[in-house]
């Protein structure tokens, strides 16, 4: 029996294992596909010593303080669960950061502490979506949104990242969720208040809430960002520390917004995830009193390398943010990405991951500068 | 416009939040409820020094290697995204566990490290339940197990978890799954290898996984404890750090089972956990090598005691691992509860969270011998 169209199969095997034909995934795992990024690595694997422009985390170690304040929380045997939503000192320095940095109130009763942006985005579209609920994203956008998108059975619409009023004003009015990266992952780029403003309009007619994913906050290299929960009371905050200060390991994030959406995704996190690693959201706390500013100007200056070396070869739009660029490239994705690593060792990601087009590649420099110099040496001998 | 009967609606104030009618979360968010244990720990969190008998976790510290392992991933800066499947050294380390005391064989490569069982069994779920699909359940049971049934929509079966033969044949032969949790939350009862032998039968009837949440193994007092996995190969077994090492708050669990939904869960954790927190994960190892043999007889000493204060006044049948007891009270279980609360500072869990029945409480023996004899004195006074 073949369930929904479904592909997979359990593997029997040992002596209890009869086989059947009966099918045990549900349909919707057939709607996620990590095949080709696991392709790619496949071949990145095969490598000695590869240069990586593929990575989506600082190259900088996490700061001590950080380290410290963990080492503290264990010493302390802060190893027990902690509430739900987050223990409330960590609530309150982010309600604080919230004011402060970002430009919006946040009341620490209204913050949810979770173990990453994925895992929120996961709660945020568990409590939320039902089939054929309509969703707007940019394009290109943060690959997990699509992907978890579609294995819920929502239908998206995509904008360009780059769209202008007019391509706002053509959409229809039934929208449950407008979901962004700013900076983007993995273009680079960054929301102008203006789009921000259009997208809230557009939430304000629709009723659909509008998701700020502001993981690359910090990595703003031309003053160019606004918070949307600054322009926007009606937006889904998500912010994190991963990136920030280079702890996409020990899985740290926090969201705010409107009150009943985060008390539903407490609820649901109650369930799923229970709490954020205790020790971690202890050193959550100093972390967003660090200054990260020689780290950032030095991925400035990175970025700016990067346009210096790309420019008139290729197209990179305007990335202002993040760490990342995606350039046009010559020629189809994944066959441009196959040769970068058979004949350059060069690992850069296959840009139909983040859009449907296929020919990009997203091109990451957080990293040291003479990996970035021999990537982008390699990168302009593809051409 | 009210959507499949959600009766929950998004809060919006402030300036740009227009009142619309729309409403935001999806209707299986009206299927999940944590209001019962709210409203208790509301009641309790009132209690200046309460007698806690509720609590879900040992009272012991996290053991010293532990905290030293993670201690030394910290200094040794392993603070970045690991592989999704979990770092090799601790499935390698795992693999060699499941052979010496659970007396089965689990290649490193159809092991899944996650962030505790809870996500596990989320990961689970989401992979294979569609609306409507069969799951048996023994009751009582976790909560955590119908609450995320009944959200995806699942078609719950249960039976008593004292069943018989003739309890299992019974039943039909269309099932997805088989849950159990042995030794059990929240009743101390310890599956026996004929029963978990039927289930398997089932299992291979309909072409069912069978799932064993075994996150007490190591609280087996009368040496009763069987591991599903050495009875049956398609057993999915999760195994969690949580309980064993008191490191609840650490987030830290594995499962093993059949490959091809191993592999399932871990791509959907690629896309919703990422991965367990990195240094958590290199203390995995070393906690695999430590006799926690005076902390299991500790707590067989407390429940030999409270076997002893209860006998001819509560029935708890056998509860012979885990560290509960699920005693039938006279009355109401959440009557009984606030007045627990109210005349006792007692907290102790109304059985209502894990069992249709309504004249059971969870009491907790993870605790100090002190608080014990003051808890069952308090309890044996409200009879």
């Amino acid at each position: 029996m073949v369930r929904n169209g479904q592909m997979h199969e359990i593997v029997r095997d040992g002596p209890n294992m009869k086989s059947t034909d009966r099918h045990i995934l549900a349909a919707r795992m057939g709607r996620i596909d990590s095949s080709e990024i696991r392709r790619v690595f496949q071949l990145a694997g095969k490598l000695e010593n590869p240069i990586n422009l593929s990575i989506g985390q600082p190259h900088f170690p996490t700061p001590a303080p950080i380290i410290q304040a963990m080492e503290k929380a264990l010493r302390e045997n802060r190893t027990a669960y902690t509430e739900t939503q987050g223990i409330l000192p960590l609530r309150e320095r982010l309600s604080r950061k919230f004011h402060d940095q970002n430009g919006f109130t946040a009341h620490p009763e209204d913050i949810l502490v979770s173990s990453g942006v994925s895992c929120l985005i996961q709660l945020l579209l568990l409590a939320t979506i039902e089939p054929g609920d309509h969703v707007l994203l940019t394009d290109p956008c943060f690959l997990i949104y699509r992907s978890m998108l579609n294995f819920l059975g929502a239908r998206i619409t995509t904008i360009p990242e780059q769209f202008s009023l007019k391509d706002v004003e053509g959409l229809d009015g039934d929208l449950k969720l407008i979901i962004f990266c700013s900076p983007s992952n993995p273009s680079g780029h960054v929301m102008s208040a203006a789009q921000i403003r259009w997208l809230a309009d557009l939430a304000d007619q629709t009723g659909a809430v509008l998701v700020a994913d502001e993981i690359y906050e910090l990595f703003d290299y031309d003053g160019a960002f606004t918070s949307a929960g600054s322009i926007y009371p009606r937006t889904m905050t998500l912010m994190g520390f991963s990136k920030s200060y280079s702890m996409t390991g020990l899985r740290l994030a926090a969201a705010t917004g409107p009150k009943d959406l985060i008390t539903a995704m407490t609820t649901l996190q109650q369930y799923t995830v229970v709490c954020a690693p205790a020790p971690v959201q202890w050193a959550g706390i100093p972390a967003l009193d660090l200054n990260m500013s020689s780290e950032v100007a030095a991925y400035r200056k990175n970025r700016n390398y990067v346009l210096e070396r790309l420019r008139g070869r290729l197209n990179v739009g305007e990335p202002r943010g993040a760490f990342y660029v995606f350039p046009e490239i010559p020629g189809e994705d994944r066959a441009f990405v196959e040769r970068a690593i058979m004949e350059k060792e060069l690992l850069v990601v296959p840009g139909s991951v983040f859009t449907k087009k296929k020919n990009h590649i997203r091109v990451s420099y957080a990293t040291d500068p003479d990996t970035l110099e021999r990537g982008m040496d390699a990168l302009l001998d593809l051409l």
